[in-house]
């Protein structure tokens, strides 16, 4: 047991990924003083990606001033790995929600920021830009986003404006003719773990429009602005991204990286997995130790614990998966590469009394993992 | 891994000892199906305690007419061990708390039933009697079972009488001269795992009296009574057991075992596992399972994990423990030979929901540690 590779996602409301990684390295350090434990805590778009991916592969963090959701200035940041030639933004770094407490409104909301950090990172010389998108407090179909890198959404008298989520439906046309210089030989990776297509009963409006501060009205009158987007999309980029999963995401975002920076949407565990090259960390490696709030059966895409199994599996390294609820039906995830799932429930008590002590009831879940694996394989 | 032991106490309110013995039985075979493994479903005194040995060893099953608590003929029973030579009683069997159900009275119910079951075993040529001292519906130190061998109580006008809770207090003499023939060179272990003493405030009546039915004055006037009897022995018998930890087990029943049957007092698990020769069964054992409702780092005393795994440590054997709840400062447990506990909660939801699918829990949890074990040792 020379090396452990931790890759954990967060346990929604006790701890971050960032957290159960010290946990789980700590712990099995105890048992392995000697080992290699790699820490890899699983960006998921949201808050704190950046610090997960400057963790798991050290890089700078960069500050810039940009504007907030409402036309402030306020201090954003993003991330430069891999000596600089890969940034790594959180749109909720200049567009997200608890920059807008107190003042929600996905009508007003604007993702314009989010591009000032892209175009700072273009103008670095980045060639590839890593897009976590998540948290988000707008529903602008990253129309700002796009008019900070030079996209130009005119009205139908012709004068160029930046829409928001209550402008969208006057839009009249779009070029990406003056987009900033050199980004067309960008790569950007959209992070996004959703279905939702952009707009309808399933769509961003409907779907994340009443967290972003929406009331019924709002929600319809951002949903036609969203179908409009698209055709004007359809009809003057030439890309129909109706029907595509996952342009719903962060206010219909996910459309517009693909529209106006020609992003590919990717799931979040992928991007991390190829982002930190898994498959490499995992040579020589004789445990894997992933997690996630909860596991089941159910859907299995885009889950950080199948993610990592699955590669894993090709390598044929075990990987043993720490949870907090182990739901119904999880023979699915054996079959893909998975060989033990733990929970830490210690005690037969409710979500709401045990989660005070997650981090204790972790580090002895993980304690006597590593002592039963120790003892085993004396 | 060749041969497993699986050695669970049971898990109270859920699960019988002899449910999870099979239940990690045929989990286990399932990614070992070559391995031998051998259940010792651990008897606790009570209720089911014969069963538990004779499904660890084989042996048979004696029915026998007798007296129920008050005075009705049951149909009792009893296991023979070892080839005729060991008799495991269960007191439950002949003055048990279910056969009382209705009509719960500790100052009538008597043991003479458990006595009647002591005499036919003898009579059989045992040379060892277990007596199981648990779930008894009575008070009468004994005193039933005692005459039903032929311990003489008399009163003050030396006429003879069969004492029970509420005439305790009317012996002026015990005799053990007209015993049973041939008892003297029977051996009698009783198995105990409480502290408590024959009378006081920590005695049989107090502690234990209410839930056979007695009211604060029935306590009182039973606690009375079982000091008289303490009393008496000493005087006639030559026995100081007023001090003596356990002694006031099953209505002060530890007492008259030791007084009347010439018995000695032993946790329940170590007489479990001497009975079935414990020592000798861990040879060649890859793995031990064993486990309890719930294992903490206070008292380990007469506690089934750590009773298994003080035997195991000397012979270099691994144990495991798979438990319901995990309670608080367990390093202790470690420290006596457990390598791994895992708690079968994966929910976090309260006992009162979880214990419906206590089964299923535990054979997910036992199954995960195999799959882990097996793909580990790969």
């Amino acid at each position: 047991m020379d090396k452990f590779i931790v890759i954990p996602d967060s346990f929604k409301g006790t701890m971050s990924s960032n957290e159960i990684c010290d946990i789980m390295k700590s712990t099995i350090l105890r048992y392995y003083p000697a080992a290699e434990v790699v820490m890899v805590p699983v960006a998921d778009g949201g808050e704190g990606s950046v610090d997960c991916f400057l963790q798991a592969l050290g890089g700078q963090k960069i500050n810039v001033m940009v504007q907030g959701p409402f036309g402030e200035q306020v201090e954003g940041f993003y991330g430069l790995l891999d000596n600089g030639k890969t940034a790594v933004i959180e749109m909720a770094a200049a567009a997200g929600l608890p920059q807008a407490e107190g003042r929600l409104n996905p009508l007003t909301a604007s993702t314009y920021g989010v591009g000032q950090l892209v175009a700072d990172a273009v103008g670095r010389g980045v060639s590839k830009v890593i897009m976590g998108l998540g948290g988000s407090a707008t529903n602008d179909v990253g129309c700002g986003a796009a008019a900070a890198i030079g996209v130009q959404f005119t009205d139908k008298a012709g004068n160029e404006f930046v829409p928001t989520g209550g402008t969208l439906g006057e839009i009249a046309h779009i070029s990406l003719e003056n987009r900033l210089k050199g980004i067309e030989n960008v790569e950007f990776v959209a992070m996004c773990d959703i279905d939702n297509p952009m707009y309808g009963e399933q769509g961003a409006a409907y779907i994340f429009g009443p967290q972003k501060g929406a009331t019924p009205e709002t929600v319809v009158l951002l949903d036609d602005g969203v179908k409009h987007v698209a055709e004007v999309i359809k009809k003057d980029i030439g890309m129909d991204l109706a029907q595509v999963p996952g342009t719903g995401a962060a206010g219909a975002m996910g459309a517009g990286m693909l529209a106006f920076f020609g992003a590919h949407l990717q799931m979040g565990i992928e991007t991390v997995l190829d982002t930190v090259d898994f498959d490499n960390l995992l040579k020589g490696t004789s445990l894997v130790l992933t997690g996630e709030g909860k596991i089941d059966g159910q859907s299995l895409r885009g889950k950080v614990v199948v993610g990592v199994a699955r590669r894993a599996q090709r390598q044929d390294v075990p990987v043993v998966a720490i949870v907090g609820d182990i739901g119904d039906n999880v023979a699915p995830v054996y079959d893909e590469g998975v060989s033990g799932i733990f929970s830490i429930n210690r005690l037969a008590i409710d979500f709401k009394e045990a989660k005070h002590h997650a981090k204790e009831d972790l580090q002895l879940t993980v304690d006597n993992l590593m002592r039963f694996l120790q003892r085993i394989k004396k």
